[in-house]
């Protein structure tokens, strides 16, 4: 029996290599919550599998449906929120999180009961954009044992650096960051093309 | 570039291969909405990853928390439910299905309106439970492209045979199915160990 079969991936899959090659130049991997990642000089982003040996970790995820937003939330969000690949957004951060069994035991009705009216998730996202761009990815249902559940991965001038530090603090404050049992703060820096 | 690599599984990945081994004898394949699956004699159904040349087809899933159900539904849910492997659930039926990019497109208040209030889904399964067990696979977010969205693998016993089709009228009669884009039944039926 054999697993070495290429398979076809969709557009939502995206891998994020850390190592020694990639547009990003990496500042710091730090850990926030839990272990951390192994050193690396660059980072990779890139649209599709990418689970090969040529980095020193790499991080899979897909871009999905929303979990917790509803209707008036989603069209606020849209109407503010600008792309990645901005050509000032020289700043790039990446945000593996896991959360806890405890979070994923619980009921659709309590997760967004936390991720909204505790967590006021939605409302310091919206706070800051269009400066901060950001994708969120999801790793828990890939069929594979990934060490995290999301990735999100920001984008920013560096101008909105202090705002940047504003809305994680924001978010590592809330209710719903207590079910978060690993993180890891990777910043990211890209020079000019 | 290689994409060679076998990776850890979670324990909550699951394979049916349509072939010509495993404990289920395939009694009939029916496309239900749009395309069928190849005609297959037997069904293995295998914990972890099976992408393997062995079968026919190979639809592969993940167990995941709840999507849609609330603090009571599921505690009512969990205390009328019984697990799959019971020797009298002689019947064992695969129902594969994909939802259209609108469901996709929907807000989560506005998918849990249609799942709760109007297609009463929760209700339509607590009625028929303990007698079909059932457990729900997601594929969408598995990273690679697969044919469908959900598979539901149901176990019950041949007397169960007529409340199965009640159940599945029900489902398929709701406002949920209408954005279902694709389905297929394979009904199988297990001789004795």
């Amino acid at each position: 029996m054999s697993n070495l079969v290429i398979t076809e991936q969709p557009a939502r899959l995206f891998s994020f290599l850390g190592g020694d090659q990639g547009r990003w130049l990496v500042q710091s991997i730090t850990p926030i919550i839990a272990a951390t990642l192994a050193p690396a000089a660059r980072l990779d982003v890139i649209a599709g599998d990418a689970r090969t040996p040529a980095g020193v970790w790499t991080l899979r995820g897909v871009t999905s449906n929303v979990r917790y937003v509803e209707r008036a939330e989603k069209l606020a969000l849209l109407s503010k929120q600008e792309g990645l690949g901005r050509p000032g957004s020289r700043c790039g951060v990446l945000i593996p999180i896991k959360k806890s069994d405890e979070w994923w035991s619980l009921t659709q009705d309590e997760r967004r009961e936390i991720f909204a009216a505790h967590s006021k998730h939605i409302e310091i996202s919206l706070k800051y954009l269009p400066a901060i761009a950001r994708r969120l990815h999801h790793c828990r249902d890939l069929g594979t044992a990934e060490p995290f559940d999301f990735l999100t991965w920001f984008e920013y001038a560096p101008a909105e650096s202090t705002a940047f530090d504003d809305l994680l603090q924001a978010l590592r404050e809330s209710l719903e960051w207590r079910y978060v049992e690993r993180e890891v703060e990777i910043r990211c820096y890209a020079d000019g093309d």
